[in-house]
C-alpha cells in the first residue's frame, strides 16, 4: 500500500452511544446518527461519471436509512407473518445518485436464511413525473425508469430457507411490479443468485419466475459485498464491546488484506488479499445451524430471535462449570479466574445425575422430566455437594446464554488463531448469525482481545447477513457485455466495481 | 538437543495390528503385545543405583500388564457397582524393579473425574516371605516392606467426582491395608493430591483419612505424567488412523518441546519446552463435560460408556447439514466435498419446524414430543424439501455420533492451529475423554492431519487419563527430604525424578 489515505484504522469516537445496535431495530439506537442523511464522509472519493441508461450502480453519497424518517416504512423490522409467508426487512441503503434503470435484483440462498436485496426508485420521485418516463405516475415506483433525483434505495429482506417459496413469491411480486412500470419494451428483469441454494434451486427459481437466473461464485460475492460496506456505506462498520459504547468507522478505501469470518449456519474463515486473491483457510461446522438445531430441541424456542432473547434472561452459571467449581478458587498460576468458564455444560451431566439419584430413592420421575422438574431435591452419594431445588432444573433462560457464549468463544478463539497465523490485523464478521445481537458481538469482541492481549480487533456491521446477496448484486454488469469473466474491467467508470477494480490495481 | 540418541518420531511398526484399543479393555486387542513382559526398548537407560528403604520409584523395566495374564485381576474393566461404589480399574503397569516400600499414593480430582494411582506388591511376593519382613504372608500385598523381586505395579483406578465418597472410601481401604501390612513402626501413609479437587475437597481428604494430604500443581503432574509414559513405558504412546493399524512408539528420551492436549470436562493445550518450562497457550471450554451434559440430555444415556456405545452405531448424516444439503454438490473452489460437515446440528431446525407444522396441520403433538415422534410426516411450505418420515425422528445415536464429532473436530482444529503457531510438532492428546474410544481418536487424529495437509501428527497413551495422576504420585521425594520445592534435585539416581532432572539440563 503506498496510499496516503487515513490509517485504517482511525475511528470516528464522536458517535453518539448505544447500548443496543440491531439492524433490525436501528431506528432506536441510531437513530441520532441517522436523522441527518450522511453524505460520504470519504473524501477523495473518484469523480462519478454519469452514464444515464446503463446497468450500473452509483454509490456516491450512500446512506443507512432509519426507518423512522418517514422514508422507509421497512426499516429494520422484526420477522412478520405477511401476506408474502414470514419475511424480514432490515435497514434500507438510500442511493440518492443511482439513476439509471435496474433490471435486476439478488437473491443470496444459505442452509438456513435466503437473503434478497433490490433496487427501489423513491416514492416521492414516482408523483413527479419526469420528463422522460411520463408514466411513472401510474404504478408504484419499484424499478421505475430513470428519473433526476433523489435516486432510490436498496432494500434488504430475509427469509428462512425452509419457506423458500414466500421468497420466490416475493420476488415474483417484485417481478410483476417491475414489468409493470417498465412496459414491454424493458429488458426484462434478471436475478443475480449466490449461495448454495443458487445451485441448489437454481431450476426452481428459472421455473418460478421465468427469468435468466445468473449464478455468482458465494465467497467472490461475499468479498465485494463487505468491500461495498466497508468502503462506501457511512456509520455500517463499526466495533462494539460490553464497556465502551459502539464506535463507527468512516469508510475507507484501503481494506486489504484482512480476515473475513462469515457465521451462517456453518463458519468460514477467509484471508482476503485483494478482491480477485482469496483463500478459504478454514472454519468451524459450530455455527449458526449449531446453535438453532441445539436450542430448538432444548428449548422449545421457535426461532432464533426467540432463543437470543431467552439468552439475554439467563445465568450460564447454573449449566456451564467454572474453574471456581472444579478448584474453588482462581487457578491463577495459568491465568485461570474462577469465573472462567472450564466446560460448558460442565454441570449438566452431575445434575442430571442427582435428579436420577432422586428418582430412584422416592420412585418417580420418567425418563427425560428430570430436566424440568421442580420437585427433586439433589441426592445422589455426594451430600457435601448439595445445593437448592432449584440447581436440578435447566432454564431455557440459561441453557440459551451457556450455548451461545459457546459458540461465539469459540468461533472468537478460532478466528483469531487464524488472524495471527496469517498475520491479518482487521477480522470482520459477517453472516446472520450476529444479527446485532449485543451477547453475540460482545463475546465475538471479547474473545478476539482476549486472546490477541488487545492486539487485534473485531469489526461487524449493521448489514453483516447481506454481504454476499449484495456482492450478487453489484456483480451485475451492463447487459450488452455478454456474459462477464471475473471483475476485470467489470463496471463503468463512478459504479462500484470500477471502484474495486481501481483498488484491487493499488492493493 | 545434542543427544544422538534415536529421533523422536521413530515408529515402531512391526507392532501387531489392533482395530480397538480401549485401555479397559486392552486385554483384548493388546494380547499378542502384551503376553511377552517388556523389558525397556531404550537401550540408554541411565544404570539404577539401588538405595533400599528410600521413598523413589524405580521404573526401569516397566511395562503395562494385560488382564488375563493371570496377574492383574483389575486390568482394564468397565465400570463396576461394587463396595467401594462406581469405580473403573484401567490396566496396571509393572515396576519390576520397585523393591522399596512405597508409603503415598495419589490421586487427581478433576470436574468430572477423580483419578486413583497406587502401587501393590505382586501377590506372589507375598508367598514367597523375605528376610526383612516375615510376616508378608499374613495380609494382602498392598504395600508391603521390601522384598527381592518381582517387585510391583502401579495401579489406576477412576472414579466419578459426583461420587468422590466412594474414591476416599478406596483410599481408606488402602490406608488399611496399608498400616496392616507395614506395622506401627513404619511411615504414615500419605496422599499426594492434584487437580481442581485437590482444593476443593482438601479438608475432606485430610478428615477421611486422618493423613497428611500434599497438594501439587495441577499442569506440573501433568507435565509429569506424560514425561513418565513417553521416556518409560512400552507399548504406551501411538498413533491411531481410521485406515491404518495403530502403531506403538518405543519410549525416548527426547521429548521437548511438544504440545500437550488435556482433554477433561473442559481441555487445556500447554506447551510444553522443558520439565519446568510450560506455558498454557490455550484451550476451550467445549471438551468432555459438554458432551457428557449435552447428551445425558438429549439422549438419556446414563453415562459417557453409554454416549460413547450410541455414538458407534450413529450416523450424523441425520441431523448435521453437509455442504451437499446447501449446495445439492460439492464446493470444490474452496476445496468442500459435498460430504463435509457444513454445520453441526443444522438439519435439526429444519426438521423441528416441518413437525411443528405438521402438528399444527393435525392438531397434536405437544412441545417437546416433537423429536421423539415417530408418526409426524414433514410438513410445511417447502414441500419440494419432503422425504422419509423418518426424518423427523432424531435417533440418540445420531445425535451422539453428531456431537461427538463436533466436539472431536473441534478441539483438532484448535490443536493444530495452537502447534502451528507455537512450530510445535508433537501433539499428545490426553485426558480421560478420549478414553481409548475409536471415533474420538480418529476424529482428533483426522484433524491434525487434515488441517496440517499431513505435516503434524496426533499421538495418544493407553493412560491418557492418568497423567495428573501418575505425575503426582511421581513427584513424591524422600520423607526425610522436607518439603519440596521444585523437582530440581529430586529424586535419587535410578529414580524417575532423577531422569527428568537430567532430561532438563540437557533440553
Amino acid at each position: 500500500m503506498t496510499d496516503d489515505r487515513p490509517p485504517s484504522n482511525s475511528h470516528n469516537a464522536s458517535e453518539p452511544e448505544s447500548s443496543r445496535i440491531r439492524t433490525n431495530s436501528s431506528s432506536l439506537a441510531l437513530r441520532p446518527l441517522l436523522k441527518r442523511p450522511h453524505a460520504s464522509s470519504n473524501a477523495d472519493i473518484e469523480s462519478a461519471i454519469r452514464q444515464p441508461g446503463s446497468v450500473y450502480i452509483n454509490v456516491e453519497g450512500a446512506f443507512i436509512v432509519d426507518n423512522e424518517d418517514g422514508v422507509s416504512p421497512r426499516g429494520g423490522e422484526d420477522w412478520k407473518n405477511g401476506e408474502d409467508g414470514d419475511v424480514k426487512f432490515d435497514s434500507n441503503i438510500r442511493l440518492p445518485n443511482q439513476t439509471a434503470v435496474v433490471s435486476h435484483i439478488a437473491v443470496d440462498i444459505g442452509g438456513s436464511l435466503a437473503k434478497l436485496v433490490y433496487f427501489s426508485r423513491e416514492p416521492s420521485t414516482s408523483l413527479a413525473p419526469s420528463a422522460t418516463n411520463p408514466s411513472a405516475t401510474s404504478h408504484k415506483a419499484i424499478f421505475g425508469p430513470q428519473v433526476s433525483a433523489p435516486g432510490g434505495r436498496l432494500n434488504f429482506l430475509k427469509f428462512e430457507t425452509i419457506k423458500i417459496n414466500a421468497c420466490f413469491e416475493f420476488m415474483k411480486q417484485l417481478q410483476r411490479k417491475y414489468n409493470a412500470s417498465n412496459g414491454s419494451g424493458a429488458a426484462e428483469l434478471c436475478v443475480m443468485a449466490t449461495g448454495g441454494g443458487a445451485f441448489k434451486f437454481y431450476e426452481q427459481i428459472k421455473e418460478a419466475l421465468g427469468v435468466k437466473v445468473l449464478r455468482e461464485d458465494e465467497m467472490e460475492c461475499l468479498i465485494m459485498g463487505l468491500d461495498f460496506f466497508i468502503t462506501e456505506i457511512p456509520s455500517e462498520v463499526f466495533t462494539y464491546s460490553e464497556t465502551f459504547p459502539p464506535t463507527f468507522l468512516p469508510p475507507r478505501p484501503d481494506i486489504y488484506p484482512y480476515l473475513l469470518v462469515n457465521i451462517g449456519s456453518g463458519v468460514s474463515m477467509i484471508k482476503v488479499s485483494s478482491p480477485r486473491n482469496y483463500e478459504r483457510v478454514g472454519g468451524t461446522a459450530l455455527g449458526g445451524g449449531t446453535l438453532w438445531g441445539l436450542l430448538g430441541i432444548l428449548t422449545g424456542a421457535r426461532n432464533f430471535d426467540e432463543m437470543l432473547a431467552l439468552a439475554e434472561k439467563g445465568d450460564n452459571t447454573n449449566v456451564d462449570m467454572l474453574v471456581g467449581d472444579i478448584y474453588g478458587t482462581d487457578y491463577g498460576k495459568i491465568g485461570l479466574t474462577k469465573t472462567t468458564i472450564a466446560s460448558t455444560f460442565g454441570k449438566v451431566y452431575r445434575k442430571k445425575y442427582q435428579a436420577e439419584q432422586y428418582a430412584e430413592d422416592h420412585g418417580g420421575l420418567a425418563n427425560g422430566d428430570w430436566s424440568h422438574d421442580d420437585g427433586a431435591p439433589e441426592g445422589g452419594v455426594d451430600r457435601d455437594n448439595r445445593n437448592a431445588d432449584e440447581e436440578d432444573k435447566f432454564r431455557p433462560e440459561d441453557i440459551s446464554k451457556s450455548l451461545l457464549y459457546a459458540i461465539s468463544n469459540n468461533i472468537g478463539q478460532i478466528a483469531y488463531l487464524q488472524a495471527k497465523l496469517h498475520n491479518l490485523e482487521h477480522i470482520y464478521f459477517g453472516g446472520s448469525f450476529i444479527g446485532g445481537h449485543r451477547q453475540t458481538m460482545n463475546t465475538l469482541s471479547y474473545a478476539i482481545k482476549f486472546w490477541s492481549k488487545g492486539e487485534k480487533q473485531a469489526y461487524f456491521l449493521r448489514h453483516e447477513g447481506y454481504l454476499g446477496a449484495v456482492g450478487a448484486f453489484l456483480k451485475r454488469q451492463p447487459r450488452n457485455w455478454g456474459r462477464r469473466a471475473s471483475i476485470d474491467g467489470l463496471g463503468e467508470a463512478g459504479g462500484f466495481l470500477e471502484r474495486v477494480r481501481s483498488r484491487g490495481e493499488k492493493g
